[in-house]
This record gives structure tokens, C-alpha cells and sequence, in this order.
């Protein structure tokens, strides 16, 4: 098992804190070699059609783990509760978005059954992106990653279905080849890209206009390239309407104490 | 994706066909190169804990396919039906092993929210250890493999907890490293092994008295090597008492039309 440095986990104990005491920021380019992770929570009666949609949708949705009802300290994180540990969060009701909190308290407190599942996050490969010299441009700006819901079904679970949604990072064309080595190393935390360089292909009409996080700066010489992206569960929601769930907001991350390396293949 | 050939399609179905029949008999080694899988059925209340222990057990309890309450034709058999074409059946009523028998209509008419777990199984890669020239001794001898509940706890999920099972093939040493190589290049059905030489380091107090099969024969030069079982599910109904329960015997298997090769990492 690969153990973090010290000077990760101070990094990363002090986001969750912040966090915990209401900071909301994206979380890119934050603890730096560290693991981070989609959440989704929803009340134990729909935990299993959860659990299927990730299993048949690994790419997407692949599982770091899964907190029982009661459960809030991620045994990825000791000490940590992801209730308010996460910068920010979203609460949906019948598959719209009612809320964004600083913590889900109080959805705890309404559904004391939840089941929340930890995803895979692409921000865990873009320090192995940035360590090869390859430009992260939403990190080097301040902004979030741009993210798309795309034209492709995902196999259906139960009661939830609903359209893959992938994370987009503009990479020189030179240095393609290596984001795809380099971030295929880590399937367990979306892998390599599921696409390069067509967005109409995936049917975004829009480059510019993402349906979740900021906007991308593209520069000449540069491809868009796509990966899987943890925010999928949240078009499922979308698209599936339980009753109720609570999510991360997209690019607010849960800050593991595990380093990437521990999900290298 | 890899395609069975029409030889081997034939023997699949030829043998579905049989044990739909009534036929009863260890599956190791029929239909030469095509995917074989444990079975374990629960009601939908208990469907999700299923799901949960596979996931947090990979290594024993890799999920190939989940069939939905309702569903019973596997997607890795077009024309199957997991109700009647595995040559034999255990029903299990809270932990207690009831009844085993030919088909499991009755199950499914008493309860038809049975949801549906095929795992892996390493009868899979065992085609690659007989074209690799090494003995699978059960094959030769016609035999089922001998599996054994270990002391080696997995981790609990829900309300399930349970003792890893593993099956065991005795290899010629000068063979061994082989068959590690071998099996782990398909860890979607068990992978290399969880054990190399001494049983009671797992807890197996008596090498000839296996839990599940039949004994082995272990001839002189020939290690005892340990692989995760497709059993072990069965282990954790036996410790959990879940009230109704239906899985294939150890060793009678369902037999896919999907080549081993699509398993290949």
C-alpha cells in the first residue's frame, strides 16, 4: 500500500477543514498526489440500482467506496466526514437541483438511510499529467474543469438511467499520446480518454458551453480531449428522478489521504 | 470482442440443452475456451448487500453480469435461462442448506423478485493451463475441483460477512510459477492465486477433506495451489442466514457462449 507524505496529508486535512468551516472552491490541482472522489448519496431503497449503474458503467462510475446508512467518516480519509468535508454540495429532489450547501447536514438529518458511493475522480491523474510537463489549463487558470453531457446511454440499472457525462482538458497535440499512457494507468479513477478530439461526435454542439464547471480556454496546436467523468451518476439523477440525493457539486471534490499511486494498475 | 467459434457454441448450448434436461455433472472442462460462472440468487431485499460484498470482494466475487428481478435469460447466453440451465441447483432457507435439485423454477415461483449474480469462475482460465501443458488434475481424473472454506475473513458488507473459499489445483512445481502467470492475466475470473504451498496458512487442517468437490490427488513434486472461489458467496449465506437463497452446486457451473479470452486483462 503507497502512503501519503506528511506534507500531503497536512494539505489535504487542511481542505477538508476549510471546507468543514465553509470555504467552497474547486478542488484541481489541490493536495497534490492525493486521490479525489465524486459523491453521490442516496436514501438505502435506492442504493442497489446505485450500486449496478456503477458496476455496468465502471468506466464512469468506478467505486472507491461505499458508505452504509450511518456511516460518514470515509475510511479513505480518517477523520473525515463527508457531511460537510466537501466544499460544496447539491441536493436534488424527483431529479431537480433545489439546493447548493456549504454542508448536507441537514440532509442527513431528513435521511438518516443514505448510502453514499465515493467515484473515481480525473483530477486523481492530472498530477501524473502535470508531472509529465503536460499543461492542465483549467488548473494553470483557476478554473473548473469543463464538463459535458454527451449523446451516449448508459447501461441502464433498475430505475436509474441516463447520459454519459465526460470532463474535457485541452492538450497540445503533441502530447496526446502520453495524457492517454499516462492516465490509462489509472482505470479505477476513469482510465484513458473515451475520446479524442471530435466533441460533435459525443454530440456537444458547443464547445464553449459546458453543462457543468467553466467554460475552456483552447489554444491553437491544442486537441480537446475527453475522458469519463464521476458527475455521470448526476445526469442519471437527473434523468431518473428519485425522490431524493445528495452529490458533490461538480469540481468540489472529496480530498482523500490516498495517494494516486495506490490506483495505479 | 472476442467470438466463440461455432464448435464451441455448439457445445455450450448442447450442454444447456442437457442440463436443462435433467443432466447433472460437474462442468470442468466442457466447452473447451468459453467462460464459465457461479450463481447466486437473492430476493431483491437483500440484492443490494449481494452487490456490496462482490464489490468490496473482487477478488472472489468478480460480478459478471447482474440479471434483474423478472430477467433469467443471461445476456452471456442469448436463449438461456439461469432457472433451469446449470445442472444443479442448492436452495438455502436462512443459512440452511434445504434442497438441491435439477432446476430452480420452484424458487423463482415463490419468490419472483430473485435478483441475479453471475461470478466468475476459474474452471475460466483452467483452458489456458491445459493448453499451457499443465495438468488440471480434476479434469484428468473427471472429478470435481476440491474447494475449502478458509479462515481468511472478507470484508462484511451490509448484513453479509463470511469466510473466503478457495478451490485448489495441484501443480508440478516447476509449473508453478507458470500457472500463476497464466491465471493473472484474467483477473475478472479470480486471477492468480490468493495461495502457493501451505494449507494451514489458510486454516485447511485436512488437504483430503475438502468442504465443497471432491478430495484431490496430489502426487509427489506437486504443490497445492489456492485460487479465490465463486463459492465464497455461498460461504456468507451459510454465516449470514439471509431467509431464502438459491445457487448453482459448487462445480456444476453456467456455462456462457462468451470466450475466456474476453477476460483477458
Amino acid at each position: 500500500m503507497s502512503v501519503a507524505t506528511e506534507a500531503q496529508l497536512a494539505q489535504a486535512r487542511a481542505a477538508r477543514a476549510s471546507y468543514r468551516a465553509g470555504t467552497a472552491a474547486p478542488t484541481s490541482g489541490v493536495a497534490h498526489g492525493l486521490t479525489q472522489a465524486n459523491l453521490i448519496s442516496v436514501p438505502a431503497d435506492w442504493a442497489f440500482d446505485v450500486l449496478l449503474y456503477a458496476q455496468r458503467n465502471p468506466r464512469p462510475c468506478p467505486v472507491l467506496e461505499v458508505l452504509e446508512p450511518g456511516q460518514w467518516e470515509s475510511r479513505l480519509a480518517p477523520g473525515s466526514d463527508i457531511r460537510t468535508d466537501i466544499p460544496r454540495y447539491r441536493t436534488w429532489r424527483d431529479g431537480e437541483l433545489v439546493a447548493e450547501t456549504d454542508d448536507a447536514l441537514a440532509a442527513w438529518e431528513e435521511h438518516p438511510d443514505l448510502v453514499s458511493f465515493l467515484i473515481g475522480c480525473s483530477f486523481t491523474f492530472e498530477a501524473g499529467l502535470v508531472d509529465a510537463g503536460i499543461p492542465v489549463r483549467h488548473q494553470e487558470l483557476g478554473r473548473n474543469v469543463p464538463m459535458y453531457r454527451t449523446n451516449r446511454a448508459c447501461a441502464p440499472a433498475g430505475r436509474l438511467s441516463g447520459q454519459l457525462v465526460v470532463s474535457m482538458r485541452p492538450i497540445p497535440a503533441d502530447r496526446v499520446a502520453d495524457a492517454v499512457t499516462i492516465s490509462g494507468r489509472y482505470p479505477a479513477v476513469h482510465g484513458a480518454p473515451v475520446h479524442v478530439g471530435h466533441p460533435e461526435a459525443l454530440g456537444i454542439a458547443d464547445l464553449m458551453a459546458p453543462d457543468y464547471g467553466d467554460a475552456p480556454v483552447v489554444r491553437d496546436g491544442e486537441i480537446p480531449v475527453f475522458w469519463a467523468c464521476g458527475v455521470t451518476p448526476q445526469a442519471a439523477i437527473f434523468a431518473s428522478r428519485p425522490p431524493f440525493a445528495v452529490t458533490h457539486a461538480p469540481g468540489y471534490m472529496f480530498i482523500t489521504d490516498v495517494p494516486d499511486s495506490e490506483y495505479l494498475a
